[in-house]
């Protein structure tokens, strides 16, 4: 049996600990859902101060240029790249998953039907467990663009093989599930989806900053992500997008904004497309919000994502096994895969009365969040999360459990 | 002849006097591009310490409930509506200008091709002197959605009458002209539109906060604008978007992000439209950015846009009349309209070495702007700009112009 002493023997030998300390925390709190909004990295207080008190209120409009802000989305892209397996020029940190993801689709869907061999391919396949917005956006895509284009949803992975076929235009899926944790294949699908001459978009939402990423060895072609979750971020801090180098050239997508121009500042009546990454951008992009993105990323150049990795699979690894030794009386089903290769930053456990149990245990301070149906997710964020926060959320959730401290009548407000 | 004397007297009796210390704005500095980017005011910083250093901090996942961050592009936008002329439920703060006027276009050309009356129209009608990015957008969205649809771009507004015909699905003008500062008569083309069967998106960039603006008076159907050029927002504050309420049933926009969804924490796998005005939302907000808006609508809540209007045109005025008056010897030519009805709250100056003077003026801590071609930008805002700035302009441009301290050899960095 794992003991708490166990737990305390693996913080003190954890090569991450010293980041923790870089986090603004609320004292007491176990803080678990770094998967939904990453924890406030301290420095983004005078990150903040800075591009307001000083940047906006004295350098003005000048600050366009001597702060830097027009080039943002493509300076942060850049420190991000490293993270996903991407190079420089090919990220961008702009506007929102959502809207980026449209952008995106739209461009494979538009590569598509500019091949001739592809040109008949109407068919976006996707799961239906993806995060609903992703399934959204591709719904109002292809109703917008109409042209018989449909959208394909599997229920479970592994009917995706079947379901990529030669009517497949696009394939886009989120890495790992929002829901369950469970982490697809990147490389093997898209080889898959290749072969059936189908393009990929890939949604890293809950993959950047969590686990290794390698869009340019699995071949992708294009993806979208988060920096607001494991990125730290900072609330609805804009998204990215990243084009595969060999995709570049031929590039283009429906929101064409002034940003995305090869001469802005020229003000010529007709659009001409910048060369590059750029062309992913649209319009004006909010500064304070966009700024604050460094101060996550400047703490993942203290580290590399192996060691984040490393942590991640120790702490998940340990949450499930502490749940499952300590609360085996109790009808708890885990939803996570437990092969190291399907699993991501979260291992999210269900129970018949799973939101009433996470109501009561984010009262005691064990702040995870829910699902529907009957699911708690728990986020692992290896920066800031100790081995014996672990143990102590198993505690309070056995005690929960055991003295059946939760209601279940209390009214749903969402907990986003 | 007008005097320094008479300036200083017009400050004197200046009721909005009282707001200009809620700005923090350089020592020394006359700034006039609050056409561009309105400087800060003082409770930004406070804001922007809030949202990050408690509201995300402490609050942490909770405070998109806690804090009412969810609901802020819905709370800030009915607080904006009255500047606009539209009611509360009509108006959400969110994504971008560019972004807005995607959708915006895309919901009026829905409409229109629903309607089997008008389903045959598919021309766009613009101007080529329009704010680049409403153009490329428009020239995006009709090359993506193909069908026939293509923009019809006049090169004058007198020509507008001719060119909304019978063709015509959807009219898209900026109210107010970056360049020249001209402003158009919304409730004159909405109805000449109208009577074609046209439908008609306002952008009030250079509107709201600046002039009074009536969006129902005018049966005006879509409108977009900008929150961080005289509403004082912060460097690229989310955007707003309005729709006429006769048309929020049918409204459809194809950026159907989780935001826009009925019961968007329901997670179901299919799109359902929420009701009302949120359908213009997309994905998750970005929220520093976003919250800072109101700091500057708070001070509009202090005063009434006909006063803001009243000093506007005072104050522009006053520059036409002393740059008329003072600098008559050099070859400047006024682009915006002496017609208090055409213009808005700019005045732009043509000078064949506009660059370089602009430069010398920016150098001499006389801030406007410049546009291609020729043109120097001087923007009022009558929240913070005094008489006593005005002249002290001027006086700098005709000393510049009389010494000819200015360096037309200089490179041309641009002046965002």
């Amino acid at each position: 049996m794992t003991t708490r002493a166990d737990c305390a023997a693996m913080d003190a030998a954890d090569t991450l600990a010293p980041l923790r300390p870089e986090f603004a925390l609320p004292e007491g709190l176990i803080y678990l859902v770094g998967n939904s909004l990453g924890a406030m990295p301290k420095a983004a207080t005078e990150r903040a101060r800075q591009v307001v008190a000083d940047e906006w209120a004295n350098g003005l409009v000048g600050s366009w240029n001597t702060a830097g802000w027009f080039d943002l989305p493509s300076r942060l892209g850049d420190r991000l790249a490293p993270l996903i397996g991407a190079g420089a020029g090919e990220v961008v940190v702009t506007d929102t998953t959502s809207v980026n993801l449209f952008k995106l689709l739209a461009a494979a869907l538009h590569r598509q039907a500019a091949d001739p061999a592809a040109s008949a391919r109407k068919v976006i396949v996707t799961e239906r467990s993806n995060f609903p917005t992703d399934v959204y956006i591709a719904q109002g895509l292809a109703e917008w663009l109409g042209r018989g284009y449909q959208i394909r949803m599997v229920d479970s992975p592994d009917e995706l093989s079947a379901a990529i076929d030669a009517d497949t235009a696009v394939v886009t899926l989120t890495h790992v599930n929002y829901r369950t944790g469970r982490m697809l294949d990147m490389e093997a699908i898209t080889a898959h989806a290749h072969a059936q001459g189908a393009l990929t978009v890939w949604d890293l939402a809950h993959s950047a900053g969590a686990v290794p990423v390698d869009l340019r060895g699995a071949n992708a072609d294009y993806a979208v992500g988060c920096t607001y979750k494991y990125l730290n971020g900072g609330p609805g801090s804009p998204a990215f997008l990243w084009v595969a180098p060999r995709h570049q050239a031929e590039f283009r997508q429906p929101l064409t904004g002034w940003w995305a121009h090869a001469a802005p500042f020229a003000m010529h009546p007709e659009f001409k497309p910048t060369a590059g990454i750029r062309r992913g951008l649209c319009g004006t992009q909010p500064i304070a919000s966009l700024a604050m993105v460094e101060c996550g990323l400047d703490l993942f150049a203290r580290t590399g994502i192996d060691a984040v990795r490393a942590k991640s699979l120790a702490l998940t690894d340990l949450f499930i096994r502490l749940v499952e030794e300590r609360c085996a009386s109790h009808p708890l089903r885990l939803e996570t895969p437990r092969e190291h290769a399907q699993r991501g930053s979260q291992v999210s456990v269900a129970h018949p009365d799973g939101y009433a149990v996470m109501k009561a245990l984010i009262a005691r301070g064990v702040v995870g969040d829910y699902r529907e149906p009957e699911i708690m997710r728990f986020g692992f964020t290896p920066l800031y999360t100790r081995f014996v926060d672990v143990w102590n959320a198993v505690e309070t959730l056995r005690d929960i459990l055991d003295t059946r401290s939760y209601d279940v009548a209390a009214s749903r407000d969402q907990v986003t």
